[in-house]
């Protein structure tokens, strides 16, 4: 059965992720076993990718989406952010769909890295998104494996003998 | 088909930032292949904007709505527009439709600087709306340029070679 | 066509702010070409105030309402005022009404000054009320007008020439 | 008309806050005209009392629901607390009926005093209880009489003449 | 009648806290006069589990769900598990049943406890919501017991004769 991704990405990000992410779907469809497509929409800023998951959820027969956000460097900037993550949490749960948040937050990070962050979270959330819809058994999402989405993964705790 | 912006500011609010999005629209009017109209309505203040932006979009017909707060520069000021931001939330995602916030903090510009920041962020926030609700191809919405709605882009960020 | 202002206040609260919007609503009626009437129920405390509202919106037929919170000086007080704000923001979503909220915060005042901020917030919130209810044209919510619904407004910006 | 009240505490606590209340209303039963009875459940922490609280109240017809919290000393206790009171505000405005939260901070009384604290503050939520569902005039909500549940009244603010 | 346990954790975790809440269940079917039944997935982390919790509870039949989150040592990782917690708590007022959420804080604890904390607490969650949905008086969720979830019971106050 077609899986569909929506992606939702913004005019304020400094790094297009979304392209990433669909190379990443591109190259899984040789792969994969599930037929796969992705449609993609991009708003002006993170305030607005709640509602545009949700349309392309509801709307456009996506069966996940990712949202690809950018977080500017000033306090507010985590404020808005913060409000856009609750608006995110209402659409998913409303539409009782996945939504992926892809959100890099500038200060978090050293100018010279942001680019090669964000690139690499891009593709580990669209291998996120595909596993998630796949049944194909070579994509799965593994359980508790510290994966942290793109960086090295944390590692994994195991009791003492 | 006939494309129609609902605009609410406040009785709060220290710009008329509705007038300089009113402005936008018509110009836009002359140059852009849809038709397009607007509606606006002037409430208290920023906790009253929800309300008015769904009354806006589910009962007069509004494709969209831009809501135009104004954010004293007091602590509890803050408080109370991530409040009004949450109330927002809520509104566009029953709603289904896109709300696009320009807020304005007082604690985030110079005195002299807040008319100019104010009523360039309106004009920007109603490009922003025409470009969401228009089929027209010379207004789009584009991705990843980093947009900063009113004052000078970020630089994009691109894969050192 | 008759118009009807809900009016929920607390137990809680040091000053007695539904009085002074009720004596202003008698007022209004005199001089105001709608045919105004009230409602209150007092409730405990500002953690009440949202189902409260939501039932005179809903089930007593009131077109809008007004709450009056008290909040103390504590810093927990402080939570608890934005935990009942966010019910407030889902009452007057769900109920598609608007609810204005006149809520004293101990901290941010004299102790002499408490009861005059009060009740001048009291009437202030009331005229709101009237003006986003009534047709008469002599009501109306002003457009960014600096308004602070009771203390001294804030300057309006305009363009330097 | 037999009114019912529910009750909900948690194996968290440290004390039985419950057993006062319910004590209260079995001697409101005495003098209060209007049929009175409870119904208690126990969930294991503040994080479970909302959905208990909507069971009450939707599916064993409480007129009206009183929870009972109890708050650990450390800052992450505090975020804890404030995410159990957004969800008892999505409990309560989509119940429509009350839900009364008595929550005890550690952090806000001395050990010495918690249990004095505790076992008052759930009596004058039983009497607040009763007297938002009787029809009994002995039993009424004052308004703005600075009532503090249980601590002593804060001063009523009256103008200067 | 059949009681099933959902149980969702995350490839974020650094601690297989399923299997031992699984365990658990798998124990209790042995001593426990109710037939107990149960069914894990995984999504990649905290902010997935209140959809995959909807899913479980609305679509899989569940009567009660489990959710292991993790949560970094940054001060985003704690905004990120209130925006979860936030969504998680959306997720069960509209299922109106029971999610227990088992979150662990890498910040509140020494490293070499972690194992411990997580495997006892997740040991513990199990036990719980099996009390909550067994009618074996066997297991039930005692009241006002300082109950702390796989750690030592905090002291229970009484009145001081």
């Amino acid at each position: 059965m077609m899986k569909k991704v929506g992606i939702v990405d913004t005019a304020f990000s400094r790094v297009d992720m979304a392209k990433f992410a669909i190379q990443q779907i591109e190259q899984a469809k040789q792969i994969c076993n599930s037929e796969l497509t992705w449609l993609k929409t991009t708003v002006p800023g993170h305030k607005e990718v709640a509602v545009e998951a949700l349309r392309l959820l509801e709307q456009e027969q996506c069966d996940i989406c990712i949202v690809f956000g950018w977080v500017g460097p000033k306090e507010l900037d985590l404020t808005s952010a913060h409000e856009a993550a609750i608006a995110l949490a209402m659409a998913k749960v409303q539409a009782r769909k996945h939504v992926l948040e892809c959100f890099i937050f500038e200060s978090q990070h050293e100018q010279d890295a942001l680019f090669e962050v964000a690139s690499q979270r891009a593709i580990a959330h669209a291998k996120s998104a595909i596993s998630m819809i796949t049944d194909d058994p070579a994509w799965v999402v593994h359980s508790s494996i510290g994966d942290r989405e793109g960086e090295a993964n944390a590692s994994v705790l195991e009791a003492i003998d």
